[in-house]
């Protein structure tokens, strides 16, 4: 074998080396947690049951070694969780038949925080996403789509991040918060294909909606949505991953869900 | 350039290509759910509370859409679950404190469902562990390690799941299940850096333990456990993915668990 043969081997086996290496970086990724965790401050829908944990046992055990466990009791719709399409549309998808492939992918954030700031009522347009997909040259389809309105700075401050903190039927009117304008919604199933759409609120429709709108159009299309998402603030615009596992329960409209980003 | 390095230069783009597809090819995974569902089935200690879904509302909404919601109530350790290292071992991690990295990663299944299918007492033992890593010339370091003994094919069959149908303090003693011996959870702290360990049985001990001594143990490590695992026979003994998310209790001694295997 000459020189020239020998360098270029040299070169075949440096080139696979570097591939190996960029594989095995691949995989030590920063983990981002986008859940609250439940506790008696978690914030649910005015008219909720809230989250409630009570003690079985804690302490020593007479046989010496320590334990604890305990019982609780929720709303499905509360604090981090996700809606199941039946939540608004007949037939669709309860949480247990969500398919899994629905709930992890490639991710996009689109930040209309600027926008929220002044108006706790805005509605996220098909605008919005249309300028996403300008800045980064593809569109949203096969993803999971996260909207982040900067509500999620308030929590757990109840009247800051729904407007208001009381509780029951009568507080419903007085709810302000960003969420999804119908509009979009309808834009969104009619000419995209989105795996799942979560937000930094309570409700994927904002809070002065009457007639649920955007529920009701994505859940007619099984596309599930995730609310209440934690620490949208700690994620770039794109290049990121999102795995949400909900609780399985079987015939629900909603669960506790876990819900996590990978960031390269 | 003659033919020789013609031919050099040929198989290094060959080789690279290669790479690259089997990193595409890497994408496209198998998802096998390992949780059961949540309902008024689904299998608890026999000391312990079960599962409830009561029907907040289901139907068409005054506004015209449908609606419908629930709510639960639940003991933390039944069904598909997490223990956090705090239930047997005080001032360990609770639920929420588990370290994310801890539940997702590389896995290793130990099948000992032939030892298992004739004795319902039996322990997996630090040999059951040595002869996987022999098999495939490495440890189990930094792996979760599920443990099959393929008693979930009995599932939800309480009598053949766990040895007793009954309910109350005094059917513990009659619990017959498969667990991990707690010496081999002693070799396992002090030998292997494991990051999590689950099984197809309602406890990591098995059932006719008394001291709980690898709950003890592998919990004094903060090495969580999770029990009740679906679909063990659908899953290969290496090779493949874990993430296991919990609900987030705040303080909670464990959580309902969404586990996925992902098999490429």
């Amino acid at each position: 074998m000459d020189l020239k043969n020998v360098s270029l081997l040299l070169l075949v086996l440096f080139l696979l080396s570097c591939q190996e290496k960029s594989n095995n970086n691949s995989s030590p990724q920063t983990i981002v947690d986008l859940t609250y965790a439940f506790d008696s401050e978690t914030i649910f829908w005015p008219t909720a049951d809230g989250f409630k944990l009570d003690t079985v046992f804690v302490g020593e055990n007479p046989k010496g070694f320590h334990y604890e466990a305990n019982n609780f009791s929720t709303a499905e719709h509360g604090g981090t969780h996700l809606d199941a399409p039946v939540h608004f549309f007949a037939g669709r998808n309860t949480v247990d038949a969500v398919p899994l492939d629905r709930l992890m992918g490639q991710a996009a954030l689109i930040d209309v925080s600027g926008k929220c700031a002044n108006d706790p009522d805005y509605r996220v347009t098909k605008g919005d996403f249309i300028a996403w997909e300008k800045a980064h040259g593809y569109p949203v389809d096969d993803m999971i789509v996260l909207l982040r309105t900067g509500f999620g700075k308030y929590w757990p401050d109840r009247k800051k991040y729904m407007g208001t903190d009381e509780r029951g039927e009568a507080a419903v009117a007085k709810l302000h918060f960003p969420g999804l304008h119908p509009e979009a919604a309808k834009w969104l199933v009619e000419n995209r294909s989105i795996k799942a759409i979560g937000l930094d609120t309570p409700s994927i429709d904002a809070g002065q909606s009457q007639k649920f709108g955007s529920h009701v159009t994505l859940f007619e299309h099984n596309i599930p949505a995730f609310e209440n998402l934690a620490n949208l603030d700690k994620l770039p615009d794109s290049g990121f991953q999102v795995i949400a596992l909900p609780m399985k329960i079987k015939g629900g409209s909603g669960a506790p869900l876990r819900v996590i980003a990978l960031l390269k």
